[in-house]
């Protein structure tokens, strides 16, 4: 009997490697399968592959020392990573954007995302440039913004270029007050608007006159009451209370409500003292606790922070960056600097408020990525399983969003860590050489902006960026890689 | 072939039902076993046994349904689960124990746990009555108070014999402010002290100037700011508050940071308001942020408010109250009224503060596992993984606490949800046949008190009930049932 046929006498202990089908086909028929996941690399594009293979060949020889360009990338990653986990955000006070924020000027206007200019601008974030004009007092209702918006005279630039970060539209205007995070091991600084709250509100594109006026009311009273709390209180350890609160439920992104607890816990006996009076006081506190988002303008901050450090190393493939402007998804990388690696915004899949539906929601939109990029948000959603309630799916599903977030990391935050995983670090450190080979792409969780301007939030949920910047930027890198190399 | 004999011809598919040692043999021969746990019920304890099965026995006929005294016992214990799940704990105010508590008299002290007299109290209540006869201006000194104590003068009582429940030693003296939680839906109150903090406090037994200062200012200053503080707020709901945070990593017991954060931010835009200097409120911000137990004190009397209204149903088998005194453990049962049944207070297995150990420790003391018998606390520990660097243990042990306490309860909270169990409700209702049966004694984690009088806590870890408190109740309530029965 032929050797192979011996076999199927036989009783077979069956590994099935790849595509499920194959498995399921063999149980059917009876037989136990170990199935092994496994995908072709590069999704099987050639020459992704390719790149992939020169990367982890000892032929293409590195100076003296006999390394793959791949242990080249791997120490510089390793670097990277040890800097990010080294970087510790803290909250110094609070400014004018204009005071404060390297490169703001008067006729300046920052966004979320890419560079966008006000023709591809998307609704909400329209809508939220004309409330800044009219905030601003440069227009005085939609028409006159629209007008003054599209004149030339206003210029558009990414909150990205100015060491900022913005949640939804993010935009940014000369007179908003801005929270100013230093990270105390690198010393570099990041700047965001504070959050204004729940229903219509700017950063979704709504512009009506209560928009406006409570505007006003965070730049008249909450900011100087914050700031001076602030100055009474001392610096505000971010890492620390990220760090507690990633052990209370919440991921830093679409979920915190611990961080604005704690927030305010620590804030509180300061705000007591500031000189103002009682009802002021009792309204600022107030404002906090009836937002639970309040404290995701300081997570943004505090990884922006975190990851300008790394933003240009020689030969790391580590993404510093991630963000929308609600018409593309951008991402920048480590080893190729400040350049921009877009593609279309992508639909976000996830639940909506009463009345809404798919049909009304805006492409995926805002800076808030930079969570994720810092290895909080959805990479540390196993730490928060009640976010299943906002943005969908099942509690189980936030496992396994964090453990798939492994596989495309280059390691583990050293602070931020899940109970539920016995205490791992999160996974830190986007490498898009991983990304491109896997094919697994960063799991976001977001809000839904409705795409009109106007109107606002309507949803959450969880959004797959697109590929294409990962592979593009792969090429981009292997390209430079060889360039500066000489090879 | 005999039959039995040609079994052993085919390939066997075992299941072997009780002691693993048998399946692991099997395993080691190379067989497959599915393990399937089994215990014998009662521990095999003949009277036990016996009992357990006239209660299930269609012999024993009750009245002219045909029913089980078991059926009988089911339908209670669904309505006593129906109660507790309607219970609505609610803040309603401060007030000073002579003033508001049940038969609280000037000459009475009451203290946690099942009753005990003064030669029989442990170190750290003997502590902490010194310390609050010095604080009532009763006495001058230790010796003083020791002889008062000693003289017949004072009275003892549990505090649950008063609406009342106390962490640790759980003094409450005639001047001290208590928490006022009103069961909104029964109507019914009940109430504890407010929490001192962490380091040298009454209720672990300690009794220095520094203890004693901290008491007045919470009697004087703290109290009263609080107490108008909720009378701006308005009601606050404590059921809403610990539904939060149990899904925010506490279990309403040893972690309790979720719910302090959410209490402070409820109620500081009103402590803004209060009529105080701005140093007064800063100092009551700051003492409820600097102690993270803060809440237990809540979480607490919302237990003793929902429990109290099935404290004596016929023919229920359910615990309304687990309490220590640091020489006894006690138990009562729904059904069988006030009676306590009591064992030797066991002894703590935990994690130690440095420079103590178990030798050092006081065995088991506190109202607080009346946390657990409301379905929070140790059964909730799946919600608040790390609670295990507090109290020892992996994370792993922290769900396998709840899913094994779904084993002795009668159902499950409908408030209270773990949203890694897919949101399921806690386990609630410990049912007394259901832990003699099974010998399964209920989860507790819990602090630890030195032994010696003055000192205060040294650890935390997780205790197991004697379970010879339940054995005992389940043959008085069998003879309760079968005398009211006329069986």
């Amino acid at each position: 009997m032929h050797e192979i046929a011996k076999l199927f006498e036989s009783r077979l202990n069956i590994a099935n490697v790849g595509s499920e089908i194959f498995a399921r086909s063999l149980e059917f028929q009876g037989a136990q399968v170990v199935q092994v996941d496994w995908k072709i690399p590069c999704g099987g594009k050639d020459e992704l592959i390719s790149i992939l293979t020169k990367l982890r060949t000892r032929e293409t020889r590195v100076a003296t020392k006999g390394q793959t360009l791949q242990d080249l990338i791997d120490e510089a990653n390793s670097r990277a990573l040890e800097i990010v986990n080294a970087s510790h955000p803290t909250v110094v006070g609070i400014g004018r954007a204009l005071d404060v924020i390297p490169g703001m000027e008067t006729n300046l206007i920052l966004h979320a995302g890419p560079p966008v200019d006000w023709e591809n601008m998307c609704g909400p974030m329209k809508g939220a440039v004309m409330g800044a004009l009219i905030y601003e007092g440069m227009a005085s209702d939609e028409k006159e913004a629209a007008s003054l918006a599209a004149s030339g005279k206003i210029r558009f630039e990414p909150c990205h270029h100015h060491s900022a970060v913005g949640p939804m539209a993010g935009i940014i205007s000369p007179s908003m007050p801005v929270w100013i995070v230093e990270n105390k091991h690198s010393g570099n600084k990041a700047y965001c608007t504070l959050n204004e709250g729940l229903g219509k509100v700017l950063r979704y594109g709504a512009y009506s006159d209560e928009v406006i006026k409570k505007l006003k009311w965070m730049e008249e009273v909450l900011a100087p009451v914050l700031g001076e709390a602030i100055q009474i209180h001392g610096d505000i350890d971010l890492r620390t209370l990220i760090a507690q609160a990633l052990q209370m439920g919440d991921e830093g992104h679409n979920r915190n409500k611990a961080g604005t607890s704690l927030l305010i816990r620590e804030l509180a006996p300061a705000i007591a003292l500031v000189k103002a009076d009682e009802r002021t006081k009792s309204e600022v506190l107030n404002f906090m606790h009836s937002n639970d988002h309040f404290f995701l303008n300081l997570t943004m901050p505090a990884g922006k922070s975190s990851l300008d450090p790394i933003s240009d190393l020689r030969h790391c493939s580590l993404v510093t960056a991630m963000a929308r402007n609600g018409t593309e998804f951008g991402i920048r990388v480590s080893g190729l600097g400040d350049r921009w690696f877009t593609a279309p915004a992508p639909r976000v899949k996830g639940l909506y408020f009463p009345g809404f539906s798919d049909e009304d929601a805006n492409p995926d939109i805002g800076d808030s990525t930079i969570c994720e990029t810092y290895g909080i948000g959805g990479f540390a959603m196993a730490g928060a399983p009640a976010i299943v309630e906002f943005v969908g799916g099942k509690p189980s599903d936030a496992i396994a969003f964090t453990l798939s977030m492994y596989e495309i990391t280059v390691g583990e935050s050293s602070i931020y860590r899940i109970p539920l995983l016995g205490f791992r670090g999160t996974p830190t450190g986007i490498d898009i050489i991983k990304v491109v080979e896997k094919g697994i792409v960063p799991a976001i969780n977001t809000g839904i902006a409705h795409k009109d301007a106007g109107i606002g939030q309507i949803g959450a949920g969880l959004v797959e960026p697109p590929l294409k910047c990962f592979e593009d930027a792969f090429k981009a890198f292997y390209t430079r890689l060889t360039k500066e190399m000489n090879l």
